[in-house]
């Protein structure tokens, strides 16, 4: 049985991450997509082309690092009350192996929320022939922001 | 009085780099350009524009940390001999100040070169109204690839 | 039913990281243990005294790494073959919570194992009260080192 | 000619980072030592001995890091007011060659101060018959904190 009060509030976190990714002139550059939003964890997919390539053919390690660090950050505002946004401090992300194959999926997850500073983390997958191989790890230190104007997602 | 035979280093140097340059697809996706290439340091420019910005209008900080990350790179390959190619292991950045203003400059360098790996750094700078303000700053660990067909910058 | 054969395995890789640690002048002046070995997996424990202190009282952020990356490393080390060692490249820390209570456990495993390069991470949490709270996480890049005189661990 | 008035604030700056110092448990521990605090600069030295060792001999990642995130939270504190203190949010340390010699001078220096976090750098170099080789790169983003009991420096 689903609790009604619940499905609303995840119905205007998921609007809230849609909204906000809608925005983001960056994401839509890379042709990267949305592809799952719930309390503490999103998930982004991007498909490998030229466009987002480095000089031998993979996907650029900052290509990669962006939608590791958008899954990590938009994990991190699932969990942030109205009005305040979040910006990242810092990031490091390991390249594990190079970013090849059908699809990339960068799925983010918050390790701890805290008043001011956030960490959460991002493991990018290649599909390859229906196979996931990790390419990548990274972690972010977000920081809330509230009461500056144009930062509330 | 210059040096014919270092001229001609130097110049072997650029094109490669500019070579490589031209065939990833992300920078040019990005519309960043290689502003200048010396030995052991390299220089690219990005002009802000929405195709790169996040949901505040700042610059991406994926998109930041990719020209850092490209400079950074480039500044190793910059000194390593013909047929060898790097690779990005790990990179981390810190981000200053929301990236903003009329030109993103990120500076290059190479801390330490080794056989296996070589340490680069990259600061990146933000033009407003003529004045450079510091935006962010990465090292990233380059890791040299010999004999793997395909990686030779 | 146990596999003799895979006990005789784990029992050498124990006793592999057993005698390096005891090697470890740095580990003893810590006052820090080994608590576990497995493939892959390591932990090791410190109990939180004025000598690994900073002004604040709690664990300093040095010791705090150097636990994790210990941690990290043999856990590396569980899958080198014999004759080969590990170094540490980098490694980064989240300090998410001042290092209190009344023991420290860093947990070490490994992601993904390279032919040069290994990727590893720890959690470190303190038992406070018998409450087990998460007070630092650690990625860490390990190179694998074969031939170097006294570099086999 | 010397400014009494800057003279007397130096002075000042220099006591706080001594005091704090001297309550470390963990510096006296590693037997590492203050060895200048300018405004913004801090340097330790450690002179390389068995307690601190890895199990290569060298000095332990753990220790080097330990010095390299003092210097540089230091460095940070010389810039703060009075019952501000700082603690490390992360660090990152790159570990160029092993830490050998006679002496590591871990010298830390401020890059941005920021209102909630500033970010330092600190270099670690090795002194082997009397040349330096750096050994070790650091950077760590530092908190300010506020009114919170027993956290001024």
């Amino acid at each position: 049985m689903s609790d009604p009060a619940a499905d609303a509030d995840l119905a205007a976190i998921r609007r809230r991450i849609e909204e906000s990714f809608a925005k983001q002139g960056f994401m839509q550059t890379l042709g990267a997509q949305l592809a799952s939003v719930a309390p503490g964890a999103v998930e982004i997919v991007l498909r490998p082309h030229h466009a987002v390539s480095q000089q031998h053919g993979f996907v650029h390690a900052g290509a990669v690092g962006a939608i590791a660090d958008t899954a990590a950050g938009y994990a991190g505002l699932t969990l942030m009350p109205a009005g305040r946004g979040v910006l990242t401090v810092e990031f490091k992300i390991n390249l594990l192996a190079p970013a090849v194959g059908d699809l990339l999926r960068a799925r983010g997850r918050v390790v701890k929320v805290g008043r001011t500073l956030t960490l959460a983390q991002a493991d990018v997958f290649a599909e390859v022939d229906g196979q996931e191989k990790q390419v990548a790890f990274l972690t972010a230190t977000l920081m809330a922001i509230e009461g500056r104007e144009g930062v509330s997602d």
